[in-house]
């Protein structure tokens, strides 16, 4: 029998969990203490289904199939029995993550794999008082993650290897794809990859080089669209006759000029007011709404066709 | 009759410029004073233009009726005769642009925008002395133009407002996307951008915090899958209840707490020997061309599958 995969809190991670988990054939029990909750994730994972199948991103299974398998309890105990991974994805407080992990690790079976969804706090701040502390880590996905693969692996210092490993072939097997930290950092990787690309753009909004607009078509018009397949180490890998060594040698001065230059600052107020300003000039307040489902079609289908093109081009 | 538009270099560059107007309707001249190179330039063309019909990137014209408005010439006045936008992607050493704008400006009509493919030189160092400076600046496009449309428009202190405008008109015409630029900085937005990321990414691999190939899966499987149709701001802007302003009250204070502890780094030799170590274990020195082919060719599924998804959900 498949291992059996349990998710603590039910909001919009928790209930993407719930389809990642589902799609691949496992049986998921979501938790939430609220039932309403519950009832909600239920939808949003219903919906999430269905832009999925619309997609061909279910490898031929109905929505039907998959829900099928996606159950719901607010009963910690009863949706922990059997379970052997567990993933939370609860408020990112850290006094209810604590009280959240004493309740688990006396529920859990004791050899289940315990992976937090938190983008912020390091599993150390959570894990340190309870039982079984070695099986914890996070396992923070890009959200949503039925569309969006990565996740970051990272371990709290007494996180043991074989869970990691574990949980490394838990998201490979579901579709995943997991990265690996060495050790916790503050914003892990991806964050902190946004946050040197933020403040760049910031920056350059500030002392007035261009629009917000402009910034934004320098990457979703340009740079962005190699990105959506390779990183930056292989996109300048591939544009240097001699590969990445070469690149630096053409570039790297220059690079370290531009980051030399670059002191750290604040987004003031008085900034993000002027962004925030013209990004309402685009997309209306009342609008933010409808555009993020534009966003999650576009992802959706953008996904599917990248998943296509890279099969065929393998 | 269409305006006359005459490429000056003929590398990848000036042959991907020459599929970008001849695409698009216009008659089109290549000029480079070496036949062979000529000859070269116009091979590139018509590969492009096949892969551009192979994946329905020619609106319906066939790659045979492009390649007949593209035309090849190495005597520099006879190519300028008549143009109305002359974009010069020559190499990029300062003596060989300077000694070029003096002979273009000798020969091109008056009222010709000129336009430089120019990544790291800014307008101003080469056409200070020119006859009719005011009508040259930079359009910097992201390689290769018949695929990536972004393009940068970088004006001189002295380039004509009117001359930016017809830049700006004539990209949106043959299917670009032109930011705007104010003035003059090294590296203009886009290398500005991408340098704020590889910096960061070279010091998370150089602090032992993950593996190069697990940052780039961070971006290629993470991060770049939204930035491939929204840029930073507007991916902000829809990830918090509020907008970008709820955002950054919420993640402000710990993004530049991120940017406060990363001293600019030069990216050292061992620490670009590292990386490229890692890199030739999934791609050998011998597969680099390989695996370059593979990328124009996802390239150009992926912005094919991207501009049909935008259309329809327009």
């Amino acid at each position: 029998m498949a291992m059996r995969i349990t998710l603590i809190g039910s909001g919009l991670v928790g209930s993407s969990w719930g389809v990642v988990f589902s799609r691949a054939g496992f049986e998921a029990t979501l938790y939430d203490p609220d039932p309403a909750a519950l009832e909600a994730a239920l939808e949003l994972a219903r919906r999430a289904a269905s832009e999925l199948a619309a997609s061909g991103l279910l490898d031929g299974q109905s929505a039907e199939s998959v829900l099928g398998r996606l159950h719901a309890s607010s009963d910690l105990a009863r949706a922990l029995e059997g379970a052997g991974y567990i993933q939370e994805s609860a408020p990112e407080r850290l006094e209810v993550k604590q009280a959240l992990y004493r309740d688990i690790a006396a529920l859990a079976p004791r050899n289940a794999v315990i992976g937090s969804s938190t983008s912020g706090l390091p599993a150390s701040s959570f894990t340190a008082d309870i039982d079984g502390r070695e099986r914890c880590l996070v396992v923070h996905p890009i959200n949503p993650p039925h569309l969006v693969p990565l996740v970051e692996l990272v371990p709290a210092p007494w996180t043991d290897l074989a869970a990691i490993d574990r949980a490394e072939r838990l998201m490979r097997e579901v579709g995943q794809v997991p990265i690996r930290l060495r050790r916790e950092i503050p914003g892990f990787v991806v964050n902190r990859l946004q946050g040197a690309l933020l403040s760049e753009a910031f920056r350059l909004v500030e002392d007035g080089v261009c629009s917000a607009a402009d910034l934004d078509a320098a990457v979703a018009d340009g740079l962005g669209l190699r990105w959506a397949f390779m990183g930056p180490f292989e996109t300048i890998d591939l544009n240097a006759p001699g590969g990445i060594a070469d690149y630096c040698r053409r570039f790297g001065a220059m690079y370290h000029g531009f980051a030399s230059e670059a002191q750290p600052r604040a987004w003031s107020d008085a900034l993000v007011g002027r962004v925030e300003a013209e990004r309402r000039q685009t997309t209306g307040e009342t609008a933010l709404g409808t555009r993020k489902a534009w966003r999650d079609r576009v992802l959706a289908r953008l996904v599917a066709a990248r998943r296509s093109i890279l099969r065929d081009e393998r």
